[in-house]
């Protein structure tokens, strides 16, 4: 199978797993259901999914239940767009070539909607077909690579804080750690642990998660100078006009570029140890880094 | 001890566990922990971590480590009311005598305190020294209680969309189950979780759960038809004002807390096979259905 081939079939399996976890929209209350579902299925490329089924193939290939798990990840990351787009903090009209989920269902459903997806992530966790122990662990890590110290939130909190102050080195990357790169990490690491990672298995692939996160984070920065509106399906060139801190605006598109090949080559180097069996993932890598959109 | 003793110590146990489950306010970045700390400790009454505490003592008096698991309690129930009261939902100023948290912080911020709240209170339960088959039970029941079907944001948003729609006492019992029944019934029910209670167990303190969940809501209720807002420390007579639907408007007052006791009785009913075991959490029924603020 190709690459393309591999990803579209892991993303269909992704898309039905949310399927199964989602509210259907004729439950009551339909409004909240329906914000939900509008937000979830706007045509993510489901990256973190997908990072954490390749992860959870290099240590046991097809463990049942592992889309499941995954979707998790894609909660988290909806409800941090929804929240994200609201007029109190990005406001930002278009995600994914679509009005965004209050455009659409106004600001008090698009909310609630952040927050029923945030609390499912872990209902959904809580409630897999895998050892309790395990359960646990992926609750654990999840919330901790969404919450304020060092994770999503806290990442997010400094990059508000951060605009207009001075873009050095060190806060850039402090923050791109947090905002993206945790939750990135995150994926990586809950398909090791779901899928019965060693230590020394998890301690690799975790090293893989954080190079590929910090890749992700140029790429998008980069991408968000460079495309265009259309192609991205958001709004591009947002970062500059908010004087957000980027790898652009630090080092310079070419600087840039280099350093995401760079991170992607240790993202390789952090898999030696699995040889053939980690190819998809190492592909995955490949495409984080070299995608246009 | 006497039971305004007893309560007086429970929640400065509680309020200990939450300091120690809260990042400090110097942990960066600050401006966040500072919002969350803010309304975290603005004087809550800790009626949910009480119940959970005592529902747990029936089963096994004094369980080691009982009081932070019921902070997850008030975590969620704190994210729900920093939320509730954003401009774009209930819009109040006043939350317990204070100004809310996004007239002191800002919406942007006020709306990440919350989803930082609701995240932290599953990495609380993921933490516990508890064994991890009970951690994974009590994350299902906090993120099941908290969510759209049957639970709290479910409730709410039943909540928004019935204001100005007939008030029928149908309507209004299925709000009330949801917005603040789910979480109370949840409180007992992983106290007795936690503390090891038996399935018979259970069944009886859920019954007691669901007794207190709606007297509380009638009484809720009731005080805000009759108290002040500066005996309430919120914003007084809001209900009528919204046109939400409420047991007052739709029952009257004498018969509102009429019901208030018949629940009551009922939830005192509920513990009969526990003996002098359940004393505390009887007294506990009294001191919900006769509180004045």
């Amino acid at each position: 199978m190709t690459l393309e081939a591999y990803i579209a079939c892991q993303q269909k399996r992704v898309d039905q797993a949310l399927d199964r976890v989602l509210p259907q929209e004729s439950e009551n209350p339909s409004t909240i259901h329906r914000a939900m579902r509008y937000s979830v299925f706007a045509g993510g490329k489901r990256v973190r999914p997908l990072l954490a089924i390749a992860a959870a193939d290099v240590i046991t290939p097809d463990a049942p239940g592992i889309e499941t798990a995954a979707c998790s990840l894609e909660l988290i990351h909806t409800y941090s767009l929804i929240h994200d787009d609201l007029p109190a903090l990005d406001n930002d009209d278009l995600r994914r070539g679509r009005p965004t989920c209050h455009k659409v269902f106004g600001d008090a459903m698009a909310i609630l909607a952040g927050d029923s997806l945030l609390t499912l992530a872990f209902e959904v966790l809580s409630k897999l077909d895998a050892p309790a122990e395990r359960r646990v662990e992926l609750v654990r890590e999840l919330s901790t690579a969404s919450g304020t110290v060092g994770g999503m939130i806290g990442g997010q909190v400094n990059d508000i804080e951060g605009e207009q102050q001075t873009p050095t080195a060190d806060l850039l990357e402090s923050i791109h750690r947090a905002k993206t790169g945790a939750l990135l990490r995150a994926s990586v690491r809950m398909g090791a642990i779901y899928a019965g990672a060693s230590s020394a298995e998890l301690d690799a692939l975790t090293r893989f998660g954080e190079h590929i996160g910090l890749a992700f984070q140029i790429v998008d920065d980069v991408l968000d100078v460079e495309q265009s509106s259309e192609a991205l399906g958001k709004t591009a060139g947002k970062d500059a006009k908010q004087q957000k801190i980027t790898f652009p605006a630090v080092y310079g598109i070419e600087k840039s570029r280099e350093m995401a090949e760079q991170e992607c080559t240790g993202a390789h180097r952090a898999l030696a140890m699995f040889g053939d069996r980690s190819r998809r993932l190492s592909e995955m890598a490949d495409f984080i880094v070299h995608r246009n959109t």
